[in-house]
């Protein structure tokens, strides 16, 4: 993209016509006519002359609408020199591998597939879509996403050893586009404490994997864990190696988020510019976010020469996370001037999955995040008040709606039948497959038509979501539960739920009455799981919204994470509690021991 | 600090020795006999080669122990030139004054007071404790607070008016040290269609702001609305203006949370160069995190020559909130090796502070949250069991015992009495400031005990928070409530309390528990408030944990938080809506039209 100066110019009657106009408008710091024909030799204008040009256009009631202005090509306004020609950041979502290494985000095939359906519809260029070689489970998952999806890049990670990226190849056989990413640690630290090999092993290690991949696929990367802390000019030697064995990328993670942007942009140019053949691959940056700098680094990165940004959705990942790709992604768009770089992403479909990864995995989004907290796009109310405040650019330079934030639109009611049930799950892009899976979502949505009048996008996703999940063979059901609490004297439940196709009653007393139901189900169940975390989400806002709750519950060293939705709050706490009891049994699996 | 490399060299035995004992280690990347005259000419050497040497020691049996051979002046180790020979950035805390401007974050004096004693714990230099031409309340709190902290800079921000002025003025006036903070737009948009003035109009009324603020104090901070969207050339020449009537700080503010941290640093150097007398001030960044990077920034301000970072515990703020100061601060430490710059913070203060303030304002901390976020120090449970990690750093850049964790500490049993509960509330930073408060709150205590075995200090933070609460003269205040729920029948409620010295007694149906309480409550309250949100965090793990229940409500475009607190989430949300209720009608504030 790059603004067309010229008809710019002309849009005002030519460079003296603009000069003029300018200095009625800015007496003190008006362009010069020597000034304007400059912009127009060399094809670009400070950012903030335009902005005293759009300003002024409309005060003399001739609004600019700047887009109109704009052709495609090459940059616009000035900029620092890129390193690359390429004018395309490639986005790597590993929302389902790394944000689903956080401590209880674990995930079941069904939601997997539910959330890489929504990847997809979002633009992501990538998906990593797990590390096969961590467990049966996991490598089905892979496997079953590269099935279904049909644009983009469906990626395993694997370590650097023959079995994982073997693993890593089948997993990803049925895409259409695929990818095997696979690493190995270069950092002196990780080399002598982790791996216990001297340099010059790591490296034929990583060449033979990398070779090893190429027989599945010509799309390959190579991560170097701990990059940011490894010595350069190993680092080029090793990615001029893995370029020879055929890598086509190369991912420079900051392992330990320990990166500060300038160095990050420096150490990217340098290493780069060091790699022999380094224009044959494309180079990616992969940042975690211990020190707040996940974004502050992925953009040094890109600043340094990268063209692909690893990162998840709502910033999900091990600790403190990785790089938000929503902050990513409205960074390099909002920032256009500076950066002159395009993604595919579809912005307006950010708001919905981020919605649907924190459903997922009960991870809450606080009300300040960035771009997709409650309150992004919030001012205080007395400002808007304000009747000074004409123009919104003001204190908005994105707006809400561009990321998908549109007012609670109300999308079903009682009265609504099954087809338009069905046609709104496709719009939203929930795909349930068979009729049997529809039939049962759809009486569900009758029934909470009936304790609710109003039911929302976020509703509907709850609902099916509980549909997906229940396809899975649970030993545990739900089925009925009475409560009663006074103050004085301890709260009593009495749950119904179904163990193993036989209906169990139990009863219990508790602090509370959530305390108390966990009590009466426990009483029964017999886990001797600890709970770690019990969070309630109102999924809409008002007296009637569904609670969503999470349990997560840890045996042995095994975490897992149970939701569960209802109007009513404890209802939706049985609910929970059953559904983690239910993944608890699962197979604990293989970890990478870190990885980048 | 420096690393006194002579030191390091001696204690391998010289130089020879040293390069000796590396080539064997590291037989292809060691450092030569001649790098290391080198380092130890310039008095310093490259980080991964100490690393290098760090882990050599490990292995020869002699660990470093590299703090032994540090010396207390200038940087350590390679890092970029600092524009400036300060090596002190000063904190500037405005958790109350523009984390205050969270919607519905709004605080009543005692929150106020209690955090401003926690900040000053913290070792914040600066306390911007609010507004004070905002609101009688405003104005009430900042007085209060001056007169409370000790240590601490007192700070009340101003729009650059003449009664602005003077009431930050008097409400900082008891402070032992006090600072008015003044601000005025400068930016060509905020100018024009905000201001509505020419920047020459501008730059006097900021000039004469500044000269009144000098009469009060002679700590007087100036800001820039905006600037990071404003004309260098007029921001150095404002800049100049205002030196010389006699402001001490210049805060440059990404208002709109725009700026790019390349751009951020260039910015804050030309402009320091083109403003002249600019070492007789202290330069500040405060910024905003539309993008996801105001830690970027503020570094990046930091590199550029600022020596002050405006920032709020746990990132709130308006909309995507302001650089969080515990990333801010925890960067600057774990770096620094490259930023060579001290603050006053004790970290281990970090924690603490954070929950108070997630707490007071009911916002809760994302579990991925860098530093203060549950997960910021939990790895996902298989990489901990893997043997091959026996070296800590491999993972961890900083400790958790740093900021303020702690094994969940049992602090007070059932047993405890009322002297043990008084030295422990001091521990705390708790003040209650009469024994009839103290008595109060011990009975609460023993209430709580005789529910929950086990309590903790987060659990008599909560229920001091409710005393020092209901301190305000409230007209609602809970009394019992009852509850029955059964599947196939609407919930019902029936709850008794006291409003305006009545006891009330009212009922109510809806379809969970909470809605029927907040149902029954409003047939008797008639508030014609909307329920905004309505959260739950439950305050220590564990099924016996309290719930903290926040309700938001908003009528007419003011917006309210209640809290409340207890074992029965269902009386906690009773309680909350209350507290919301008591709020509902205190007084809107002036705004100060958005604010930097």
């Amino acid at each position: 993209m790059q603004l067309n100066i010229d008809r710019l110019i002309a849009y005002f009657g030519g460079v003296n016509a603009l000069a003029e106009a300018l200095k009625q408008h800015y007496p003190d710091s008006a362009a010069s006519t020597a000034a304007i024909y400059k912009w127009r030799k060399r094809g670009s204008l400070p950012l903030n002359q335009l902005q005293k040009i759009i300003l002024m256009a409309e005060k003399q009631n001739k609004p600019l609408d700047i887009n109109a202005f704009m052709q495609h090509n090459n940059i616009t306004l000035e900029r620092p020199r890129m390193p690359s020609t390429n004018n395309q950041v490639i986005i790597f979502d590993t929302t389902l591998r790394d944000g689903e290494q956080s401590p209880g985000a674990a995930m079941t095939k069904e939601e997997k597939i539910r959330i890489a359906r929504q990847l997809e519809k979002l633009g992501v260029d990538v998906i990593e879509a797990g590390f096969a070689a961590a467990s049966p489970g996991d490598f089905d998952a892979i496997h079953s996403i590269a099935e279904i999806i049909q644009h983009a890049t469906v990626c395993s990670l694997s370590r650097a050893n023959e079995r994982d990226v073997r693993k890593a190849g089948e997993a990803v056989a049925p895409a259409k586009r695929k990818r095997i990413h696979t690493f190995i640690a270069t950092s002196p630290l990780h080399m002598e404490h982790k791996l216990r090999m001297k340099p010059q092993q790591v490296k034929e290690t990583a060449v033979k994997a990398v070779k090893i991949a190429r027989e599945y696929t010509d799309d390959v990367e190579f991560s170097c864990e701990d990059a940011l802390r490894s010595d350069i000019n190993f680092l080029a030697e090793i990615c001029q190696a893995v370029i020879e064995a055929g890598a086509t990328t190369i991912n420079i993670p900051d392992t330990v988020g320990y990166a500060i942007p300038f160095q990050t942009e420096a150490f990217f140019r340098e290493l780069i510019q060091k790699t022999p053949n380094s224009d044959k691959v494309i180079w990616s940056a992969h940042c975690h976010n211990d020190l707040g700098l996940a974004v502050g680094n992925s953009l040094a990165a890109v600043s340094g020469g990268a063209r692909q940004v690893e990162c998840t959705i709502n910033g999900l990942g091990e600790r403190a996370g990785n790089a938000s790709l929503e902050e990513v992604v409205m960074a390099l768009k909002t920032r256009h001037d500076i950066f002159g770089l395009e993604t595919n992403i579809d912005t307006t479909q950010i708001v919905p999955t981020s919605k649907m990864v924190s459903t997922v995995t009960g991870y809450p989004i606080q009300p300040n995040k960035a771009i997709v907290g409650a309150n992004a796009f919030a001012h205080e109310s007395g400002i808007h008040q304000d009747g000074i405040l004409k123009c919104r650019e003001t204190y908005e330079i994105m707006s809400a709606e561009s990321v998908g934030w549109s007012t609670n639109r109300l999308t079903l009611g009682k009265l609504s039948g099954r087809n338009a049930f069905r046609t709104k799950l496709q719009e939203l892009g929930i795909e349930l497959d068979s009729e049997e899976a529809l039939n049962a979502a759809f009486a569900r949505f009758k029934e909470l038509a009936d304790k609710k009048r109003e039911i929302f996008d976020e509703d509907l996703h709850a609902l099916v979501s509980d549909e997906l999940e229940s396809r899975a063979p649970d030993r545990y059901k739900y089925i009925s539960l009475s409560i009663r609490s006074e103050t004085g004297e301890e709260p009593v439940a009495e749950i119904v739920f179904n163990l193993d196709g036989n209906e169990k009653r139990a009863s219990g007393h508790g602090s509370g009455p959530i305390d108390a139901v966990f009590k009466a189900i426990e009483s029964e169940a017999h886990s001797s799981a600890d709970l770690q975390l019990y969070s309630v989400n109102a999924i809409t806002a008002g007296p009637e919204s569904q609670g969503e709750v999470t349990v997560r519950l840890s045996r042995e060293g095994h975490l897992v994470s149970g939701q569960g939705t209802d109007t009513d709050i404890i209802v939706a706490s049985a609910k929970a509690y059953l559904s983690a009891l239910n993944k608890l049994n699962s197979q604990p699996r293989v970890k990478a021991q870190g990885i980048i």
